[in-house]
C-alpha cells in the first residue's frame, strides 16, 4: 500500500493547488459572467427594418424609360402589370422598432416609418425626393391585465399599415391595402378557429374648394373607416364600412356626385400549398366595394369615387417549386367597375402574370416574368381620358445575383434586365402625360433594360 | 486503514479524470467567455430615442375637429390649455445618439434629431408632412484635460435644444425653450451649491424685404442670445442677453419698430415634494422679458416683437399621489404683455389645468383632465386680429391603456378620449382662420372626441 | 503513512464537497453562457455612421455671414478655399448599415443615406431645411460562387457614393465625386498588383423645355455614365465615358451647344509618405475632361456644358507632424477650363491652402489655416456673370476642443474660431448675388467668427 499512498501524498499539494486555481478560476468567470450582455431576443431594444429598390430603366436611347406595374391605363385605377424590369424608381422604407417588456410582462412596441420615392438618378434629391413618415404607432401584447376573449389581444394606436394587409408580390399589389391614422384591436378569440380585429382608421381627403376661413389654406374631409377582419382558420372574411362628412361637396372634377360613405368587403382563403397541387403556398381573394368602398384595394383612400360607384375584384397566386431548381409563381389579378367616377363609366381589366426563376448556383439565378393585360375603359371623360380597348404585354429575363439562391422571400437581389414590351397602339390615347403616352419615344414594341438592386430585412 | 487507502485509490482515477474534465470545462468556459459582448452600459455606441403622438381627433360629425393646446386666441402668444384629448397630429422626434468614449476617458455624444408634424391621417405626406432636423449636435464630458472649476463640465456645439428646457407636460408648453445653433459650455462648478452654464445661441429671421443682391432671394438676420443659467441648490436663476441686427429694418406687419435687442430673466425652484405638502414633485418659475425677450417662452424665437415689448410669465406645476390609486398634476400658466407687436397693445390670459388619473388595473387607467382659461386681449388690429375678452374651458376623460400603470411619466399610452369645450362666442372673432373661428361647425359647447398614442423613450 | 492517510481521509469528504460545488457552478456557468450574446464583430446587424457638421458664422455686426469653401468667384466651378472658419452650415449625413452574413458565407449591406442642409440656425426648418436621401444601395462580398478574377469582388447596385472617391479634406472637395443610380463591381484581380472596378451610373437633368405630354410637368434626360478604375499598385487610373441622350435639345441659358457627350480621365497616386519626405501620407492626381466630362470633379453631374468644353485639374494633399506637436496639412488645386459653357469662354484657378495644428492638452489643440487662391475667368455673360481677375487670401485661428489631441482624421472637434479674410474688389462683381457680392456688409478686409462643431464615425 505505501507506494499508493505515498503517490497520493505526493500528488495531492499538486491537487489542492489546483483546487485553489480551479476556485480563481470560477470566481474570475463568474464575476465576468455578471459583465457579459445578455443574449439579443428582438424582444427589447431598438431593430431596423427595411424595404428598398433603386437602380436603372432605360430605353433604347440610353434614357430613362417610362415604367412601374402600373404604367397602363388599367393602371390609373390598380391595374398592376409585372413588375420585373418595370421599375424606374428609388423607392425606401425605413423602420425603426423599440421594444420594451414591462415588469408585469407586457410588450410594447413602437414603430417609426420612413419613406421616399424618386425617379431620379441624382444623389441630392432635396428638390425632387418625397421622404414623408408613413407609419407611427404604438402596440402593446401580451397585456398582463387581459382575460377572456380578449387574453392574447393587440391593442394599437398611431399611423400605420394594417397588420393584416397581404401582397401580390410580383405586381407590386396588396390584395386590400388599408393604412391610415387610428387605433385597433387584434386577435380577440371567439373561439378556438375564429379570431377577429377591430379598428378605426382616418384618412385625410383634401382639396375642397379653398375655405376662406381655414388657417392654411386648404380644407379638408376625413374618410372614417370601421373596419373588421374576421378569420375562420385559413378564411378571411373582412367588412369595412366608411363615411366621409361633407365629401359630396367637394369639388372633383366631372363628379357632381362624389360617393359621402361606402362599404367593403373581401373573402380571402390563406393555402399553405400550391393550389392543393404541389408544395408551396397560395391566395385568394375576392373584393367588392361600393360608393367611397369602390377603390376596393386603398380601402378608403380615393375621395373621388361616385356615390353610384360598384367595383369587384378578383386576385390570386400561388408559388411552388417546379423540380429542384425552377421556381413558379403565378398570378391574377381583375377587376370591373362601373359608376367610379362618372355616372355610367365602366373599367374591365384583367392581369395574368408568372414569374419563373432557375437557380443555377450559390449566387445566381435567371428570373423570367411573363405579363399581359386587357382592358376596356370608358371613362366618360374623366380628368380628361379618353375610352380605349386593348391589351398590354410584357416579358423579362433577368440575371440575378443573390447572397444564397432559394426560396420565393429570400433578398437581397441585384438583376440585370432585359424586356420587352408591346401593347395597342389605342392605349396612348388615354391620357395627357401618361406613361405609354408620354412622348414618341416610348412606343409599342420596344426594348427597355437596366439594372437593380431590392432588399427587405 | 488499508480500506481507505484502497478506496482512495480506487476514487482516484476518477477524481483525476474530473479534474481533466473540469479543467477542459473550464478553459473551454474561459475560451468562450473571450467571445462574448461585454455588458451594454448605455456608454458607448448608438442609441434610440423618441418622442411621438399620433391620433385622430374628430368632431360629432366624425370630421377632424381644429385642435392643440394653442387653439385660442391666447394660444397664438402662447396662452395653451389643457392637451388630453386635444391634439390633432401625428407629431415624432426620432432621436439617433452614438456615444464613444476615448482612451483618456473623454466622452462625446452625437445626437441626431429628425422630426415630423402633419395632421394628415394619410400614411403618405409627402405633400404635407414636414421632415426635418431640429437637432444636431456634439457633447463631450468628463474631459481628461480640464481642471478646476470646469472640471466636471459638459461643452458642445451644433443645433440642439438647451439641455435645461423644463415643461408642463399637460400644458405641452416648455417654462422656457431655448434651442439654435450654437456653443456653450454647462457645469461650470464655482461652488458646491453653485453651478453655471454658458451658451451662445444663433436663430435666423427671415422674410427681410426682399434683397436683390440675397443669392437665395430671401434675406435673415440673426438674433444671436447669450445666455447662462445658475444654480443654487433647487433655485435656478436664467438670464438672456439678445441681439439681431438690422431686424428693426424687416418689414414687420404694421411694425414699424421692430426691437433688434432683448433680454430676458427666469427664475424657477425645482421642488421635491408636491409643494411641501405631500411626496411628489413641483417646479414654479416666473419669467419677464423686454425687446426681443418679451417672447418668454421660446426665447429669441419671434422677430416681430416690438422694441418697447413687455411680458412677464407665471409658471407652475406640481405632482402628487391622492391615495394609492388617485394621481394629481395641477397646472397654472399666466401672462402679462404690452406694447408686444404695437405700441399699445395689451396681453393678459390665464390657465389653470389638473390631471387626474385613476389607475384600476395592471393596463388601465381613467384620465380626467380640465382647463379654464380667461384672457383679455387687445391686439390693435396686429396682422388683423381682434380685440377679445373672455374664457375658454375644457373637460376630457380618457380611458387609458398602458404596459403598466405608475407614475406620472409613464409610457407609452393608449387612450380614447371625449371633451367637452365651450368658451364665449366673442373669441371666434379674433383671427380670421384660427381654430375657434375656423368654420361653423366648430362652435361653442361641442363634444369632441377619438383615439391617440403618446410614447416616449 | 496512517497520519498521512488519516489526513486524507479527513480532506475527502471537503475535496468531494468542492468537487460537487465545482461541477455545480461549471454547469451554472456553462448555462449561463449558452444565453449571452457573442462579441459584436460588425459582420452583422445594424450600425450608424455619421458625418455632420453645424455652428454659427458671423461677422463684426454679429450677422450671419456668407461663407463656404465656394464663395470666391472660381467656387462656381470648383474653385474651394479653405474651410475652417468658413462654414456658415448644417450639414449633415445619417448612415444606417444592415449587414448580413448567409450560410453559405457570402455577405450583404444595406446602406442608408439621409442628408440634410441648411443656413438657418433655427430648429424648426420644415420649410429651409433639405432633408433627402442620398444614399441606397445593396452590396454582396465574399461571394461563395465567385472563382477566378472575381474571386474576391464585391457587386452593387442602387444609388451611391462610389466607394473609390477620395477627397482634399481641407477644401471640402473630393477629387472626383462619382454618385448616382447604377450597378457595379469592384476588385476584379487581373493580376496580383493589377485590380479593376466597373460601373455604370445614371444622373438625371432636369429643366428641359416643359413638355406637354410629361406626367409630371418636368422632362429629364439621363446622363448615362461607363466608369472604370483600374489599380496597379498606387496607381490609379481612372476612366469614365458619358452619353446623354438629348442632351443638346434642353434649353440651357446662352448655350446653344450643350454637350452630349464626354470623355474623362484621373491619374492618381496614394502616397504611403509625406511626399517621401517624412512620415505622413500624400495623394496627388491629375484629371482631364471634355464635353459632359468637363466638370472634373462632379463627374457627370453638369448638363450644361458646352460641346467643346475641355478641363484639365491638378490636386494633391499629404499630411505630416512636423515634431511631436505639430501638424502640418498643405493642398493644392488648380484647374484650367476653356469653351466650358460658351464657346471661347476659359476659367483660371488655383489654390493654395495649408492647415497647421498644434497640440496643447489632452482635450485642446490650435489650428491654423492659411488659405489663398487667384483666378482669371472670362465667362463670356454666362448666367449674367462678368469677367473678373483677382486674389483671395483667408487666414483662420481656431481654437480646437475634442476628445482626444492626435492624429489628422480624428473627430468629433468643438471649435470656435476667427478669420481674416481680404480679396479684390474686383470679384465682387462676377455675379448677382453670390457670396462676395452679397451685400455691403461683407466686403474685403473683413473679420468673421464664430463656433463649430465636426463629427465623423
Amino acid at each position: 500500500m505505501a507506494p499508493i499512498a505515498v503517490a497520493i501524498a505526493s500528488t495531492l499539494p499538486v491537487a489542492v493547488q489546483a483546487q485553489d486555481s480551479v476556485e480563481e478560476r470560477l470566481s474570475a468567470l463568474e464575476a465576468q459572467l455578471a459583465e457579459v450582455e445578455p443574449k439579443a431576443t428582438g424582444e427589447e431594444g431598438f431593430s431596423f427594418n427595411t424595404y428598398a429598390r433603386s437602380g436603372l430603366l432605360l430605353n433604347e436611347d440610353l434614357k430613362s424609360a417610362p415604367g412601374g406595374p402600373y404604367l397602363t391605363p388599367a393602371g390609373s385605377v390598380g391595374g398592376a402589370v409585372g413588375r420585373l424590369g418595370n421599375e424606374p424608381d428609388t423607392y425606401l422604407e425605413a423602420i425603426l422598432n423599440y421594444r420594451q417588456k414591462a415588469d408585469n410582462g407586457t410588450k410594447s412596441l413602437y414603430r417609426l416609418m420612413i419613406a421616399d420615392s424618386t425617379t431620379s438618378s441624382n444623389d441630392w434629391t432635396a428638390n425632387d425626393g418625397a421622404v414623408n413618415v408613413r407609419q407611427a404607432y404604438v402596440e402593446f401584447s401580451e397585456l398582463a391585465g387581459f382575460r377572456g376573449i380578449v387574453r392574447n389581444a393587440t391593442i394599437w394606436a398611431g399611423k400605420r399599415f394594417d397588420r393584416d394587409n397581404f401582397d401580390i408580390h410580383w405586381l407590386d399589389s396588396d390584395f386590400a391595402f388599408l393604412a391610415g391614422t387610428g387605433a385597433g384591436i387584434y386577435d380577440v378569440q371567439f373561439a378556438s378557429e375564429l379570431s377577429s380585429n377591430f379598428s378605426v382608421y382616418g384618412r385625410s381627403f383634401i382639396d375642397f374648394p379653398s375655405d376662406p376661413d381655414s388657417s392654411d389654406g386648404t380644407s379638408k374631409t376625413d374618410n372614417i373607416i370601421l373596419t373588421a377582419n374576421n378569420y375562420f382558420g385559413p378564411v378571411q372574411l373582412m367588412v369595412n364600412g366608411m363615411t366621409a362628412a361633407d365629401n359630396d361637396e367637394r369639388i372633383v372634377a366631372g363628379n357632381t356626385d362624389a360617393a359621402d360613405s361606402g362599404i367593403h368587403t373581401m373573402l380571402a382563403y390563406h393555402g399553405d400549398s400550391f393550389f392543393g397541387l404541389s408544395d408551396g403556398n397560395f391566395k385568394v381573394a375576392v373584393l367588392h366595394g361600393s360608393g367611397l368602398g369602390a377603390e376596393v384595394k386603398n380601402i378608403g383612400a380615393d375621395g373621388n369615387l361616385h356615390e353610384d360607384a360598384v367595383s369587384t375584384r378578383f386576385g390570386a397566386y400561388g408559388t411552388t417549386y417546379l423540380g429542384d431548381h425552377w421556381r413558379l409563381a403565378p398570378a391574377i389579378l381583375a377587376e370591373t367597375s362601373k359608376d367610379r367616377y362618372i355616372k355610367g363609366d365602366d373599367y374591365q381589366w384583367l392581369t395574368l402574370n408568372a414569374r419563373f426563376a432557375h437557380e443555377i448556383a450559390a449566387n445566381f439565378e435567371m428570373q423570367y416574368e411573363a405579363s399581359w393585360q386587357t382592358m376596356d375603359i370608358d371613362p366618360r371623360g374623366y380628368q380628361g381620358r379618353s375610352e380605349v380597348d386593348g391589351e398590354y404585354s410584357r416579358l423579362t429575363i433577368a440575371p440575378t445575383f443573390k447572397p444564397q439562391v432559394g426560396g420565393f422571400w429570400n433578398r437581397p437581389e441585384i438583376r440585370v434586365f432585359a424586356s420587352y414590351s408591346s401593347w395597342d397602339d389605342e392605349l396612348d390615347a388615354y391620357a395627357v402625360g401618361d406613361s405609354l403616352g408620354e412622348d414618341s419615344d416610348f412606343a409599342s414594341d420596344q426594348w427597355t433594360f437596366g439594372a437593380q438592386m431590392e432588399v427587405w430585412f
